[in-house]
């Protein structure tokens, strides 16, 4: 999507390095980075330089591609791949994507490695993106039907960051958002700033200003509210984890979201590239919630006046108890239905199966 | 309640003065103010250096003391009590406190007019501390109810602060738990950050925390995953408007707790003085919604790291939109019942009335 009005993904390659959009620097900085080595590249992963499953899952590919200049024996790949594959070790995409590649070198030899390694580097990049596309294709027609129904913008309330930032292109809640904006259908995004680590505010905020969609940042106590104003047309969302029969993992809060959108009749759509379910998983309970630091609850990070790096505060005095899970489960009732790079379906086991009966 | 072991209210009268807590240093520093003169107490009021509905209410009382000193005449005394009335012009008990006392002083001679002040802003205060003994008193047995039926302590999440700090002695909300506390059953408060103005990270965790009541801080999209997940008994907000049918307007975000505990059938409680229903409204929907500033969701106030002064920080680049509704309506049966100073009912206009004849 476009920074300044000119179109940018989260990844490319240039003629013999890498280069990301350093993502800890938005919203108050845009910093293009340069990544040269495996080092570079797994820093960048373990330190959250960039983040989000499609993207993390793309930089992995592109890393490798530099672990296939760098490696001269066959040993030294898979020493240099399993240095990548440490660094976010419960990132399905990176796994996926590092043994994709190592798949593809190992028949080859060493000296036909790196070429090979590039072309597929820009592959899964180039397939993250198309699934992407397709889900804001899919997703487009739902926000043309609120548009010809009403006068003014459509109204989507969206939570985290399930944007572009997070994907390698159009991302996965923010496709549909993306496409209908280019479509020339008026859109208005209300994006729920996301504590504790305030990914809407950041990320969210900063893509759909940076691509020229009219967007208003709220707390995350507002959305029912403006729901029960008839100010929502409708909620998308983007999910960690989706179970084969429809529940919904994702950011903590979305749960809450998805309770009012059902109290107002709003409707409730997520919005995931397949690889994002679980096909081994039935009942959403049973995924275990990541509890993170208590800092994050107890502290905040911004920038101060006149100065031109973020700063942290406290927001409690010392010693302040705190907890802090970083997901919730949508239960499947509760979801009108998933935008999927195939299509869309309702949230159940049946209709996940029939739209993708070689996966399920 | 305690601050330090020592028991306090949150204003009193001394010889010649009135102190309060200064509520804006909380929670890093808690600082008594001396209020010599009206204009001091006015100053107080408007900035927010105390604020909640008993609270506001009582040092509106000791205003009109220090007025009664202050002025000669009946039109000093008209003056003083406008200069007063216009600090916070919505506030319903700044208004009745200041009515009250100039009904009482009107027909006396201005050399009587001290003693009389001072003894009528001694009731003010000691009737606000009564009101919400009681409603700990009332809720009490709710809590006692929970710690029969389980092992450990009674987990209740509370939203924004209806705590002592916003009255003058007890709180709302908290009355029924540091009731609880103080009679030696185990609680333990899942406190609500309450974004954007974090009254719930600033003061209720404060009070809790001084009075020894055990408590773990949230962010505000953290309760509907508690309660799915059975880490919530029970649910007490304040409110700060009530409609005679029983609809609760309360800080933002207090609709989405209310609709996570119905669908998770944990009980949702709402404590009050009955000074906050609104007996002229049926209809909740119609009680207006205070746009607050853009910039309390754009920024954030807390403590950098060897510094003693609170510092402020962007949490956006300039111009981000925002919107900051600071209120939202819980409809009355989504509340499982209304603690107030008479007793228990239930959120419909018949159980209220039985409860308030006089005033319904």
């Amino acid at each position: 999507m476009n920074i300044d009005g000119k179109p940018f993904r989260t990844i490319w390659a240039s003629t013999d390095h890498v280069e990301i959009i350093d993502q800890r620097c938005l919203p108050f900085h845009c910093t293009i980075e340069r990544l040269e080595t495996v080092q570079q590249v797994a820093t960048a992963i373990t330190d959250m330089h960039v983040r989000g499953a499609g993207c993390i899952g793309a930089t992995a590919g592109y890393g490798m591609w530099l672990a296939a200049r760098e490696a001269n024996t066959a040993d030294q790949l898979e020493t240099l791949a399993t240095q990548l594959l440490e660094t976010r070790p419960t990132a399905v995409n990176l796994h996926w994507a590092i043994e994709r590649q190592l798949a593809a070198l190992r028949p080859r030899t060493p000296d036909a490695w790196a070429d090979h390694a590039l072309q597929l580097a820009n592959t899964i990049a180039d397939e993250d993106a198309a699934a992407c596309t397709q889900i804001g294709k899919h997703g487009l027609p739902l926000i043309q039907k609120h548009a010809e129904q009403k006068d003014g913008p459509v109204n989507i309330l969206t939570h985290c960051n399930a944007g572009w930032l997070a994907f390698v292109d159009h991302g996965s809640a923010t496709a549909p958002i993306y496409a209908a904006h280019d479509a020339g259908i008026p859109v208005h995004v209300w994006v729920d700033e996301t504590r504790p680590r305030n990914q809407g505010t950041r990320l969210t905020a900063w893509e759909l200003a940076q691509h020229g969609v009219p967007h208003t940042l709220i707390v995350d106590n507002a959305g029912g509210h403006l729901m029960q104003r008839g100010k929502v047309d409708m909620v998308i969302t983007g999910t960690d984890r989706t179970t084969r029969s429809g529940d919904v993992a994702n950011k903590i809060g979305t749960y809450l979201k998805a309770l009012s959108a059902s109290d107002n009749d709003v409707p409730f759509y997520v919005a995931l590239p397949s690889s994002t379910f679980d096909w081994e998983l039935s009942d959403g309970f049973a995924i275990p919630i990541e509890e993170r630091s208590p800092s994050e609850v107890t502290s905040m990070s911004g920038l101060r006046c006149n100065e031109t790096s973020d700063t942290s505060i406290a927001l409690t005095p010392q010693g302040c108890s705190a907890a802090n899970p970083a997901f919730d489960v949508t239960p499947r009732h509760l979801v009108t239905g998933l935008i999927t790079e195939r299509g869309i379906c309702e949230a159940n086991e049946e209709a996940i199966a029939l739209l993708f009966p070689d996966l399920a």
